[in-house]
């Protein structure tokens, strides 16, 4: 009996360090982690790559979309990224009602820095492809950054966003 | 001795099921695998999400860009991507002297697709931003299409990309 348990034992360790590693280039300085879309954001949400690629999908699905800046080295970002992936309601609403991307280098177009680049920003996006500047957080010398404080704004900013603009394209 | 190997084993077990899974919103459809940027590429790779990232990367580190346009319902990309993650010596190559980027969507970079927008597409840059349109597969319809018995070509074209071309920047 014993031994049978030992072998199990060997069998899990076994397992549990081979499952899922095919044999790979392992860069000198060790085995790194892989690197998630969603960085933490929301491990659930099915999140764009690309800005092309967000406003494909917002306008294919007729839904919103929301882009996060941020940086993985600033404290109110990791601060603002704790508080938002363990908001279940968020991220429930986020998953059924929105197309989310989370960037942390800024792209070319201009409008997703209505006042200009800082982190963490929230920006939201009508699926007629226009920037809702009017969508803003509570600080008026950085207007679409939110601290973990705000998670309520963001979600009422969330439902403001799903109200679609009336567009004549 | 039975008990305390029971013990250990239900350490384990709770273990292994608990572990790097705090609460989370789980959708209806049930839990979803959490997206890589690799997407399968090289999971040991450092991976740029954006292009505007890939050009930032390439220009500090003056390191060539290597672009991989695929999709993952294609079986020409899977086929080219099998081969192309299990090729240590390429993966070495790429992980020291290239910054790498995948893309699932095409970006308005009209550079990108000198012969069109097809998949699998390989595409170089050079440090400088110049598209290395230069540097082709072996079929005339499609340039920079590679299919998997290709993979000693690409080895040659990524030492053909790492002769950084001369520029009076």
């Amino acid at each position: 009996m014993v031994k049978a348990l030992l072998s199990l034992l060997l069998v899990l360790v076994t397992l549990s360090s081979t499952l899922g590693k095919p044999e790979k280039n392992i860069p000198k300085r060790g085995k790194r982690i892989v690197q998630t879309l969603s960085r933490g954001w929301g491990d659930q949400l099915i999140w764009a790559q690309t800005y092309e690629e967000a406003l494909y999908w917002s306008r294919l699905k007729n839904k919103p979309l929301m882009v996060i800046f941020h940086l993985e080295d600033c404290p109110h970002s990791l601060a603002m990224k704790k508080v938002f992936s363990e908001d279940k309601e968020l991220q429930r609403i986020l998953d059924e009602d929105f197309i989310v991307l989370n960037l942390m280098y800024e792209t070319t177009d201009k409008h997703l820095s209505p006042d200009g680049q800082y982190v963490p920003r929230i920006i939201f996006v009508d699926p007629s492809m226009t920037v809702r500047a009017d969508i803003t957080g509570r600080y008026s010398n950085r207007m679409y950054a939110y601290e973990p404080s705000d998670i309520k704004l963001l979600r009422d900013n969330m439902e403001k966003a799903k109200k679609l603009l009336k567009t004549e394209l």
